[in-house]
C-alpha cells in the first residue's frame, strides 16, 4: 500500500517555475532594504503561546495554530512578523541599539478558510525602523517601497500616503475623538458603499451631525500630489496640534520624495486611506499597480507609537511596511511580467557521448568561473531528446560537442529560441560565455 | 503585567551580526547551486503526519512536532527536506521531468535534547538530482561540493568519497553479506574504538573469521587519490560485479574532479566512511576542514536508490548533499572568517541639520544607484554620537556634510578605520561611490 502523496489544504508546493520567480523577487526586497541600510534578523517559527495569543486580535488566536511540545509546553506557530518583531525589540533593545532597522523575510502560519483564495502559509516580507520617531524615518518607507517597486520592474504605480493625524485631529477640532473608531469604521466603506451611505452611518452610529460628516468626508477626498491639498487639509484641520502635525509630515514626505527622485505619479496624497483602526499613529502607505488597481494594495505599512508594550517599559515607536508576495507575484503573472522557466541556469551541455566527459566538465568549470550558469545532461541520451529537455526547461542556448566537433576543438552554441546555431573554439569559454549571456538576455 | 519576551529552548534568535554571514553563506549555496542547474522549490512546513511518520526512523518520529489542526487533520512539521521531497517528487515528477535537479533551502524542526548542543530549529541546505542512475550525476555532487566551498571562501578543505559498493561486493565474495548491517555497524566505530576493536567485534557479532575481519579492515584502510588505491580496491573486491562497479564510479568521480580542475588535495578516496546504515547504495560524500577536522562533515550526501518508494510505483534513484549550515558558520568563527559587522549597508550618512535633508535624501539616492547601500541616520543627534553609532555597527565610512560644506557643494567622506578623511565634491555620486567601496573593501 502506498500513501498518498498531498500537500494539506491551503499549503502549496512550489515548483521551479514559480519558486524561480518567488525567490527573484525576494532576493530583490532583500537587496533594496539593504541598500537602505536595513539589517536582516530571524526568529523562531515556534514562541511560547503567550508570547503570540491575544496580539493580533481575535481572529488571530483563532486561525493560529497551536499545541503542546515535548516538555509541555503550550507553543503557537507565529500567525505574522510583527508580533515576533516586538518580542525580539523588547528582549535585544539594548544590545541592539536605536534606530534599529531590520527586515525579515520568513513563513507565517493562519489556519485561515481556504474557501476565500487565502493559504494558511504565506512569506511575509517586512521591514522596520524601530526606536525613533523621526519624520526622516517616516519618508524614507516611502522611498523603500519607491526603490522596491522599481527594483522589481514595475513603472506604472501609486504609493497612496495619508497620516492618521489628519483625521484625528479634524476630530479633535469637531469634539468627536471620543467616537473616532466608530466614525473610522464607517470611512472604511467609502470604496464600497459610497459618500451618502457613510455620511448616514457616521450619524446614525457615530453620532456626528450632518455638517461633521461632511467635513470628514471632505478631507477624505483630499488627493493630489501638490501644495494645493496641503493647504486645504491645514485648513480643515484648523488649530489642532494633531492635525497639523499630521499636515507637517506629509509635507516632509512629499518634499522627501521629490528630493529623492520620486516621480510625483508615484506617490501622492490620499486622506482616504486607512488602513485598520488602531494600530497606526502617524503617516500610512498603501500601493496600488496603476494596471491592476483591484488586487489591492501590495506593499502597506505606517507609524506605531509603541511596538512592544505587552513586553517591556521601553516605547519603542516605530515605522515600516510589509511587501505582499502573493499578492505582487499573482498580479505579475497577469501582467505578463513572469517569464516560464524551469531552470536557473543558462545553457544545456549536451552530453553527447562518454569520450567527451571530460571536455564537457573542463568546458563547463570555465564557464561557471565566467558567471555563466550550465547544467551537463547526465547521460548520453539521443540530442533530439536532450535538446526538447533544454527546450521544455526554457534554457535560452545549449551547447552541442559531438565527438567530431571534439576532434576539431569546436563546439557549436545554439540559441533556443531563435534556433540559429553558431561554432566556437572549444578553448574560448569567454567569447562562449558571451554569446550564451546574449542568448540569455530578455 | 508584561509578558517576559523569551524564546523556546533550543530555539534562537539572530541577531544582524550573526544573521548577516547566514543570508550570505545561504546566497552563495543557491548561486553555486543554480550554477549546475539546480533549480529552486519549496514545500510547506507541515504536512500531514502519515507523510512524515515512520520515515527518518524511531528517533525523527520521537523528535517530530505534530498536533491536531482545527480540521481535526493530524498534521507534523517537517523534521528534514528529503522526506518532504520524496513526497513531492512522487507528487509532480510527470510533470518535472527528468532528470530534476532541484535545491531546497529552509528550516526543520526537531525536539532534541538541547543538552547536546543541539537545536530544534535549524536550516538545511540541501540539492539533489532525482530520475537518473548516471555516474555523471555522481561526480558532478563532488564538483557542486567543491565549488560551494570555494565561494565560500574554503582553500584548505577534503572531499572524502567512497562508494557503498566496494564494501558490499567485498561481502558479497566473502560471503558475509547477510551480516552486513552488524559489519558496517562494527566498522562504523573505527574512528572511536579503533581497528583492533573493530576486528574483535566483527567475529563475535558479525560472524566474521580472523582473515575475513581483515580485509574488511584492509579495504576501510584504503585513501588517497591515485591509480594505486583504486588497484588495491580492484583487487580486494576480485571479481565481484558490485564491488567493480563501485571501483568504475570512485574512478569516474575522481578523473571527473581532475577534468574540473579540482586539485588533488580537496578530493580523496576514503573507503573508510560509511554515513549509516541502509539509506546510501552508491557514490557517498563527506567534507572535512583541514583546519578543524574535529567539528565533523560539512557536507555529506550520496546516491540512494529508490527515494520514494513509499508514495509511488515509479523508481526513482538520486543523489545529493546537505551542507551544515550551523556547523560551517560555527567553523567559520572558529577560523575568524567572519567579520563582526550590524549593518549591510556600506555608508553611514550624518544627518547635520533639516537644512540638509533634501541635498542627504539626492545623495543617498544617487549612491544607491550607484550600487552603494546607504544609511542616512533620521535624526540631527550629535555628530560624535552618530559616528560612535557607524562605529558600533561597523559601517566601513560615514558622510558628513554640514551646513558649510553643503553651501560649498561638498561632503567628507570619512574611512571608519583609518579615521582618514577625504574631501568629495557633491555633485560626483560616482567619485565618492569609488571610494566608499574602498573603505568597504576587505
Amino acid at each position: 500500500m502506498k500513501i498518498t502523496p498531498r500537500t494539506l489544504k491551503g499549503f502549496r508546493d512550489f515548483l521551479p517555475e514559480s519558486m524561480i520567480p518567488r525567490e527573484r523577487l525576494m532576493e530583490t526586497a532583500r537587496r533594496v532594504y539593504r541598500s537602505f541600510g536595513y539589517s536582516p534578523i530571524d526568529t523562531p517559527a515556534l514562541e511560547y503561546l503567550e508570547i503570540l495569543s491575544g496580539k493580533g486580535g481575535e481572529e488571530s488566536d483563532r486561525l493560529m495554530y497551536h499545541f503542546e511540545d515535548h516538555g509541555g509546553r503550550k507553543v503557537g506557530m507565529r500567525f505574522d512578523l510583527t508580533v515576533p518583531l516586538a518580542r525580539f525589540a523588547a528582549q535585544h533593545i539594548n544590545e541592539l541599539g536605536k534606530p534599529f532597522k531590520r527586515y525579515h523575510l520568513g513563513p507565517v502560519w493562519r489556519g485561515e478558510n481556504t474557501h476565500r483564495g487565502r493559504y494558511r502559509e504565506f512569506i511575509q516580507c517586512d521591514f522596520d525602523t524601530i526606536g525613533v520617531k523621526s519624520a526622516v524615518s517616516d519618508l524614507e518607507t516611502g522611498l523603500v517601497i519607491h526603490d522596491l517597486l522599481q527594483a522589481i520592474g514595475f513603472e506604472r504605480f501609486t504609493i497612496r500616503v495619508n497620516d492618521r493625524r489628519l483625521l484625528n485631529g479634524l476630530l479633535e477640532n469637531l469634539g468627536l475623538r471620543e467616537q473616532s473608531a466608530a466614525l473610522l469604521r464607517a470611512l472604511d466603506k467609502l470604496g464600497k458603499i459610497g459618500p451618502e451611505k457613510v455620511a448616514q452611518e457616521m450619524m446614525t452610529v457615530g453620532g456626528a451631525t450632518q455638517s461633521q460628516a461632511e467635513q470628514v468626508l471632505q478631507l477624505a477626498s483630499l488627493s493630489g500630489d501638490d501644495a494645493s491639498q496641503l493647504k486645504q487639509l491645514a485648513k480643515l484641520v484648523g488649530d489642532s496640534e494633531l492635525g497639523q502635525a499630521g499636515v507637517a509630515g506629509l509635507e516632509a514626505v512629499l518634499q522627501g520624495a521629490r528630493a529623492a527622485g520620486v516621480s510625483t505619479n508615484c506617490l501622492q496624497i490620499d486622506a482616504s486611506i486607512a488602513r485598520g483602526l488602531d494600530y497606526y499613529t502617524g503617516v500610512i502607505y498603501e500601493t496600488f499597480l496603476d494596471d491592476l488597481p483591484g488586487i489591492g494594495s501590495i506593499c502597506s505599512g505606517g507609524r506605531y507609537d509603541n511596538l512592544a508594550e505587552l513586553y517591556t517599559k521601553q516605547e519603542l515607536p516605530g515605522v515600516g511596511a510589509s511587501l505582499g508576495l502573493d499578492r505582487l507575484l499573482a498580479a505579475m503573472e497577469e501582467l505578463g511580467m513572469l517569464e516560464k522557466v524551469g531552470t536557473p541556469a543558462d545553457v544545456l551541455l549536451v552530453y553527447f557521448s562518454d569520450a567527451g566527459l571530460s571536455d564537457y566538465l573542463r568546458l563547463a568549470a570555465a564557464l561557471r568561473e565566467q558567471g555563466v550558469g550550465v547544467e551537463l545532461y547526465p547521460e548520453a541520451k539521443k540530442i533530439g531528446q536532450q535538446l526538447r529537455y533544454a527546450d521544455r526547461r526554457g534554457f535560452p542556448a545549449a551547447i552541442i560537442a559531438g565527438d567530431d566537433e571534439l576532434a576539431r576543438r569546436e563546439c557549436q552554441l545554439k540559441n533556443m529560441s531563435s534556433g540559429e546555431s553558431s561554432t566556437f573554439p572549444l578553448d574560448d569559454p569567454a567569447a562562449i560565455a558571451e554569446a550564451v549571456k546574449k542568448c540569455a538576455a530578455p
